[in-house]
């Protein structure tokens, strides 16, 4: 596989594990795509998907989700803790090697078109894939949720990219963009003082005057008596891992306090910890290509 | 692909292109090998070849190897400036990935067997799959050379794994056997004094005292006005690359000398990176299987 882009669907269905189980092996059952992990969340009562293939195979897995996914939610009947407007709510498309930004905002808009003509769902593009500076923030489009969206859309700056001028009576609208990949990154700090932990988020964070790439909030480790600095880390190749962990472990020393140890959650492109490999061993001209496992992905079977 | 074993068959072959290109592409028409980099040193007179494959496709690369190569090359005519003793002089066998070491020992004893039947080469099973002590080290085998070799073999110690008691007339003999990857590691040092490197590489390397896995010596770099400790890492699993780089850092400090950067030479496999990663990161619970990109390899297409 020389093109590798990554999606990850969120759709809006975390409790009816027979549902779960039949929209999942639809998008196995689709050509090209490989479903590597199915997660679902109760009180969410959401699922992420996790989908790798190129771009024809991205296509016909999302394809074959919206086909079993649409008739099987009824936002209508939809209850739980997550925000969401969408049967399916949020499509990205993330590239991981081969693949460019551009070639992932080309796939959206390509899949975007498709899913609004075979169901008649509303798509806004986001992210990279966005058309206007409002829709670039997933959180601003899905403001008034499903039930909502019927009146936002009447403002004419919702009108969607594609499909119809109101939301689909159960299906809602859909979000769909290309955007980097994410790692959700922790820092663990040998203290039970939550206010350090949340002191050192705020710095770091970009609103807070941090780093640009980089949300994090403290929480409280209670079962291990640490707290911790929980990160989002929206672009590891302008915000690398090893930035933000030095830089934690900086401010934590101001207090006296060490850092126990870090975790990345669920999966991360290798390039972010060879970037780090780089970084700590000062690697001299360094290249992707000399690792071996690599070589493989590249010249394909 | 599930399985990668690695192989960096050597040649005695490297100033004849047409030769190697035979040989070469007589590899690449085997099924299931993939032929990575074929790299020839003239003074050398030598050509280092870089299979992937399963087992099955590295015994079906290797076989086509030996039957291009043998007939091609002649040792009584081969003059070069690295020790060599066949015309496939040595043939190791490196477990990457979902291989173990004794999958590679048995693959070298199940090629070792075929060569010396349809051959009749003499095998001398090496490192990880050597049948004696004496004949874990390549260099001991090697010694004597192609031209020694006859006298060499009178000495019952010295009777083969496999095939016949007396060298082949132009193919000589060929070791072949199992051992870990080698990483091509070199730490560059901001002084001119060959003397710093020297001392350095002999405070690092097993015979001086140091680390159990590491051949080192010192290099001038009279380009860019440097020295270089320059290392053959031999297992970076028990020896990692992080631990030999932070002890170059502080013998160097010691002389008042900056580590300016350091190099990887060629391949490597991805765990030696993500171990550097993962020390300086102090990530706690990672696993390989968070790497995107081998879970590709995992899963097969």
């Amino acid at each position: 596989m020389r093109t590798v882009i990554e999606s990850v669907p969120n759709i809006s269905e975390g409790r009816d594990a027979e549902s779960v189980a039949a929209i999942a092996s639809a998008v196995r059952a689709a050509p090209g795509a490989r479903l590597l992990g199915v997660s679902s969340d109760s009180s969410h009562n959401r699922t992420v998907l996790t989908l790798l293939g190129d771009a024809d195979g991205i296509r016909a897995g999302l394809l074959a989700l919206f086909a079993a996914a649409v008739p099987r939610i009824d936002l209508t009947r939809h209850r739980g803790e997550h925000p969401r407007m969408g049967a399916v709510d949020v499509v990205p498309l993330v590239p991981i090697r081969g693949a460019t930004m551009e070639d992932c905002v080309a796939l959206s808009r390509d899949v975007g078109a498709e899913i609004a003509s075979r169901h008649g769902i509303p798509v806004y593009l986001y992210e990279d894939s966005a058309t206007s500076e409002p829709r670039r923030n997933l959180a601003e489009i899905r403001k008034g949720e499903f039930e909502g969206f019927g009146e936002k859309m009447k403002d004419p700056r919702w009108k969607p990219d594609f499909g119809p001028e109101v939301p689909h009576p159960t299906a809602g609208v859909v979000a769909v963009g290309a955007r980097q990949p994410l790692i959700a990154y922790n820092i663990n700090l040998g203290t039970r003082d939550l206010a350090i932990a949340e002191t050192i988020a705020k710095a770091i964070r970009s609103i807070g005057g941090g780093f640009r790439y980089v949300k994090a909030m403290g929480v409280e480790l209670a079962d291990r008596g640490q707290v911790q600095v929980s990160i989002n880390m929206t672009n590891f190749k302008k915000t690398p891992l090893h930035r933000v962990f030095e830089c934690v472990k900086s401010e934590a020393e101001r207090y006296g306090v060490p850092v126990v140890g870090s975790e990345i959650v669920g999966l991360t492109p290798a390039e972010a910890l060879t970037m780090a490999a780089e970084h700590y061993l000062r690697l001299e001209k360094f290249s992707g290509d000399q690792v071996l496992e690599m070589r493989l992905l590249e010249e394909g079977e």
